[in-house]
């Protein structure tokens, strides 16, 4: 009987994978990670070069992404049943040999493994190795000091309502909003009434050969990539 | 000429630093960390067995820790001249070879590194090796997802004042609090009268070998380590 083991990748850089993740990588015998149909998958490039030659691979494609909204039940249904589905299929690959699923980031933190993990919680042994968040990725990335002292820091999501949005980004000091996306410019909107998009970065693939970090002020787009990450430092306290 | 490397050591089992602050941390000359007088020091612990036999140690002890208010101005002015006084040192230091600073957690994440970064910068080259963060140890090790969806997560300090403390405790879903200590009743009462306290964690020491995971609300004491981490989940939307 073996294990399911989500093993968090970290922002993207291979290097930034903690020793036993980068450990449980190089010896699994099977691996399974999301992706959108159609791609690679990000999970699965930073893990290139790393995989045993006669690994079993499972990718799990997504069976929809951005184009169904995700508050319809449609939406909700579908999503529901393939995770359904993935969770029994690994409950069933774990009889025989462990299995690990690779997660972008930090797995507890905004993973898409949490839909399985309480699918398959209490029936087959699981593990989770934590990762270097993608929002740490970008604040190493700038370089500079993110929170301080007694800063409050709140992390929000680019998919809330304008009004939600807007009641968050005067909450606290350092901010985090991620899932950018095509909200960007809603996201723009609330910062400027909130006198903070002067502040504003926008950073992609932070930590990556082809990362990129914007003043969002300077940010003329109406969309960006989802995963993109939008900070606003903390100027707290400091001796 | 060497550089001046902050590498962040996570949230304190050995494994779950980066491959890539493993890799410095084998192979450094020059070590520097904080640590409280007469302790050995958390960041030194974490790297046991790990330091080249010809290794130098520098480490750096606060002048002092709770015992003046961190808002009075003898404690700034003399936190500050400590921090002056390293700053300088370790760039003598890097004069002369690669100086590889100990960081618990994520460097620029409410790190004390922050305050030699900015005495340092535009003098010396510098490099931050961002880590996976305590607060990512601590839902890691209860082991639940922490944040889904469109939640909101909200961190703050314990040494924030009651009124600061109340504000954000009732602002969004998932909750960390952090720097708990001696402010321990304060936050029960905040989190009580905000309806979470049934739902709180306190862990201490998360992923090291003394971890301790308690109800927050069956906790009866007045202090706890100064490093204990308070944790509420998100309940947000999952198909």
């Amino acid at each position: 009987m073996g294990k399911i083991i989500c093993v968090g990748l970290g922002p993207g850089d291979p290097e930034l994978m903690s020793v036993k993740s980068d450990r449980l990588i190089r010896s699994a015998k099977i691996v399974a990670f999301f992706r959108k149909k159609g791609s690679s998958g990000q999970a699965r490039s930073i893990v290139n070069g790393m995989l045993r030659d006669d690994v079993i691979e499972y990718p799990m494609e997504y069976p929809l992404t951005s184009e169904i909204d995700f508050l319809s039940s449609i939406y909700k249904t579908r999503l529901s049943a393939f995770y359904d589905e993935w969770a029994n299929k690994l409950k069933k690959l774990a009889k025989e040999s462990n299995v690990i699923v690779l997660c972008e980031g930090d797995p507890l933190f905004y993973g898409s493994f949490m839909h399985l993990q309480t699918r398959i919680k209490n029936t087959v042994e699981l593990a989770v190795i934590p990762g270097i968040t993608g929002m740490s990725g970008c604040w190493t990335t700038i370089g500079k000091p993110f929170c301080w002292g007694d800063d409050t820091t709140t992390i929000i999501m680019g998919t809330l309502s304008s009004e939600k949005l807007m009641k968050s980004v005067t909450h606290g000091d350092a901010l985090v909003i991620m899932k950018v996306g095509s909200h960007i410019n809603k996201i723009k909107k609330a910062l400027l009434k909130a006198k903070k998009l002067d502040q504003a970065w926008l950073v992609q693939k932070a930590t990556m050969n082809d990362e990129k970090i914007t003043k969002l002020s300077q940010v003329n787009l109406n969309t960006v990539p989802y995963f993109s990450i939008v900070l606003v430092h903390g100027e707290g306290r400091r001796p």
